[in-house]
């Protein structure tokens, strides 16, 4: 039973706040209480931020990231190498490999992974767009960084088929014991797979 | 270090975002692009929403309560006990006293306790309209519903204080051991004031 508010305004903007994902009705009127102890000016930035973005983002005709021109400016760098080029599934993602600084390549953002069960096939994604890229034969290395799902797998493999006729060559990012983590707990599959791509010692400190 | 965005408008609505208790950048970021993945008309009544609570939110002028005219639908009932008022802090505790229909009353929203390490003193809360209210000479009794903290109890008793030139009962919620809680497991202050304010076996099941 949905608790009676004391207002209809009131009710409408908890509505509104509760159909974000993780938020619930209780933590929805605690934002919104919140905000209400704020000036005007507060919340009207809040909410000319978020009509702003949606009405006036646009996506890299590349790469597909999120950006404020055309082309974004990860495309735009010169002194990055054009030649390979990492798929990831969300903006997400690009922004968590920016931020190791061991990437210095471009970004091809996918816009999501094949999941049959949300209805997400392989054209409601921007892998015709990657196919095009590597038609244009200048891409030499393809580095696939998506999850570790079934969905994850099953785009990898799609993306993989797709690309079979191009002289392109296509990795994967290493799966293996995450840094600070105990051998002892780690799960089988992962320890099994971290033993077949073992490294070369005096290789794997170089950063 | 900030992660870097690729979009300043993105940068900007994850900072608003970011603002609101509880949620952290990651968090803000991941609801963004859920509400990116949405529509216009989404995305625009969100914002809306929140803006037109905040420009033309009003407060009952008897019981602060939140509501969408100058006296709320509470105040307002004729069927209610205009004779006792239940203070609360804020519209949740209006909201959850409500949910129990135990209480037949009026309310009066403090606006929040007296807390001296926040800044918050007698005169930011709504305390001396409520003894306007009682000096009008119509309340015969004042139910205080106050956290059990010290700035809950201190407020208890400045309010208590303020109130004895006045013939009006105080009373306050009964403290003692939630219903479906081990005794076991209770802490010794509780389970104290639980034996010390027992109730009359016949009438605590008169619901």
């Amino acid at each position: 039973m949905n608790p009676k508010y004391p207002s209809l305004l009131l009710e409408n903007a908890v509505n509104e706040f509760a159909k974000l994902p993780g938020i619930g009705r209780k933590t929805a009127l605690r934002l919104i209480l919140h905000l209400l102890r704020q000036d005007n000016s507060t919340v009207d930035g809040f909410a000319q931020a978020l009509t702003e973005l949606k009405h006036t983002v646009k996506y890299c005709k590349s790469c597909h990231n999120i950006c404020d021109n055309d082309i974004c400016p990860i495309c735009l760098d010169k002194s990055r190498d054009s030649s390979t080029i990492c798929v990831v599934e969300n903006i997400k993602e690009v922004m968590a490999v920016e931020n190791t600084m061991q990437f210095k390549g471009l970004y091809h953002v996918l816009g999501g992974i094949i999941s049959p069960i949300d209805g997400i096939g392989p054209a409601d994604l921007e892998i015709n767009s990657l196919i095009e890229r590597v038609a244009d034969g200048s891409i030499k290395e393809i580095i696939l960084a998506l999850s570790t799902t079934m969905e994850g797998d099953t785009t990898n493999f799609y993306i993989y088929k797709k690309l079979a006729p191009y002289d392109v060559k296509v990795s994967m990012i290493a799966r293996g014991i995450s840094i600070g983590d105990e051998i002892e707990y780690a799960d089988e599959i992962t320890l099994g797979r971290s033993i077949l791509n073992r490294t070369l010692f005096n290789e794997s400190y170089r950063m």
